[in-house]
């Protein structure tokens, strides 16, 4: 089912070929219709990897503090993979060039794979295509994913619903603490980092932060730790490391198999609404014989859309010409 | 096939019932398995409205300058509503007390139906609610709808597609149109305001934003129109709802066919695809026949995800048993 030139390309990816794994980070960012079929075949080889969420304010200081983490797992002999999810701007080149001004610390080493993710043009789809990044990261062997997004947004923070650790950056300026309880960061937060530790203020931060957090329930679980760093200095970093480790310990020892079972049901629901929406898109636009006309109706205006979905989903042939279209299409591209 | 009591919400609705309004919009937030039916029944009633988006950093003064417009309208005797999209935190209470604090010059007017609607829990169906109740609002026959967003992330991007004019406020702050164009706002307005004109810099970021106008290339179209105001005092706003309706002139003048046409398909191609997914999350959620047993395997981590939902898709009858049990119990509900 899977044609030639995508089985070649995953005979390397399986053998750790770093260009094979560039090319199907770009099918998912293309949103290929053969993006399933790759997921499908890579998905037993995914669960190995430590998945961490980096997020905060633009000017917090992100990137030089995934630099530092990045510089500590590398020295534990860790392969390293950086997904920042970046708000591109169409003038400054986007992602792109947020990937060459990255880390150079670690552009030449091999043991780091670093790539950004525009935020552009996924109309909702961001978060899909995040997951999909991550899971090809995680089966090429990556030890330690470190996934970086500014916290803000809807669709940025559910990005972080893929991180066993969530990391929330912030730095001593007025109104800080506010800001990210204002943003739902004080819920997605495993570890609280104060950077820029060493100006006016810091103290003031890391007391409201860990105030914050005791007043959380007894019962409410991991207490999220609070760490004061200086990443330009490369000073508090291997504290933050020892903090994400031992949320991982936590997570491990009250390991929860009934949330696991419920995660797994999440994971599939969103896998099967996405390649629904995915393949209804791809029949539309191409043209499926079934929904031909009713396009052709919508485009002059002359029916209601909601009742024409409602019909063609109830048309149990043209729904399944619809959705086998792309299907087919995708085997003969 | 709607069942009797939302038939008589609807005809309520239909006579002009603002609780009526209120108790439809709830089902959209609820995401209620009705919401299909109500939009294919109000659709014909909706495209009277002018829509407008109002969107810029916290702190711009957002608000403020929406409460004045709305006084602007309502002066034209024009029936107004705002739809407020509210990063809304745990503690503050969310949208529910900022439907109470805003806007407290309009509160008691009938003329004007004032509703927030909170960023959280909607998982990346944030502009589809949005969208379905700006179609509410405009079927129930208001002449203007001012929807308000912080200008931050791709879901709160999204729903400004929805306005036929966007208003993006900035204000004389350090680095505010740098901002601005690497948040991409630059490339979705139609009118820029710089409130809080009274403070230093005003005139230096009015100058900076209409450079950018100035740069882009001469058949871009329309040019976006650069306002002075101080929403707090009610200055400038009457020169902002000049260009904002000549922005609309201009849209009018310039009507693109082509474009509704274009328009009419992405709309259906959401529309159906939205309706695919929630009836596909209805149908596994409530346990459909054909989806059980797989549901089961998926829990145990028995199946691997990509794998069953292809064949899930694939398999014409437990497709439509999945999306039909979802029909079904709308219409027992």
């Amino acid at each position: 089912m899977i044609d030639p030139k995508l089985n070649a390309l995953l005979e390397r990816f399986a053998r750790g070929d770093r260009l094979a794994l560039a090319r199907l980070i770009t099918l998912v960012e293309n949103r290929s219709a053969e993006v399933s079929a790759v997921m499908e075949r890579i998905y037993a080889r995914t669960g190995h990897a430590n998945i961490l969420g980096v997020t905060g304010a633009p000017g917090a200081g992100k990137s030089t503090l995934v630099n530092r983490l990045v510089g500590q797992y590398r020295a534990q002999g860790k392969l390293v993979a950086v997904l920042a999810i970046d708000p591109s701007s169409p003038f400054s080149g986007g992602a792109v060039l947020g990937d060459r001004v990255r880390m150079t610390d670690h552009y030449r080493d091999s043991g780091v794979y670093i790539r950004s993710l525009s935020t552009r043009g996924h109309h909702g789809g961001l978060s899909r295509a995040a997951r999909e990044i991550v899971k090809l990261l995680d089966a090429f062997g990556h030890d330690v994913i470190i996934i970086e997004t500014v916290g803000v947004g809807q669709t940025e923070l559910s990005v972080m619903d893929l991180a066993e650790t969530t990391v929330v950056v912030t730095v001593p300026e007025g109104g800080d603490s506010v800001q990210i309880m204002k943003a739902g960061l004080n819920e997605i937060a495993d570890v609280f980092v104060v950077n820029k530790a060493d100006r006016d203020g810091a103290d003031r931060i890391k007391a409201e932060l860990e105030l914050s957090v005791h007043l959380r329930p007894a019962d409410a679980g991991w207490r999220p730790l609070v760490v004061m760093t200086q990443a330009a200095n490369n000073v508090g970093v291997d504290a933050l490391v020892a903090a994400i480790a031992r949320h991982g310990e936590y997570l491990r020892a009250h390991h929860d198999a009934a949330r696991d079972r419920e995660r797994r049901v999440r994971e599939f629901v969103e896998v099967l609404t996405s390649e629904l929406e995915e393949r209804a898109e791809r029949g539309l636009r191409d043209g499926a014989p079934g929904a031909d006309q009713i396009v052709a109706q919508i485009r002059e205006g002359a029916v209601n859309p909601y009742g024409a979905a409602r019909k063609l989903i109830e048309d149990r042939a043209a729904l399944a010409d619809l959705l086998g279209a792309g299907a087919t299409r995708a085997a003969g591209e």
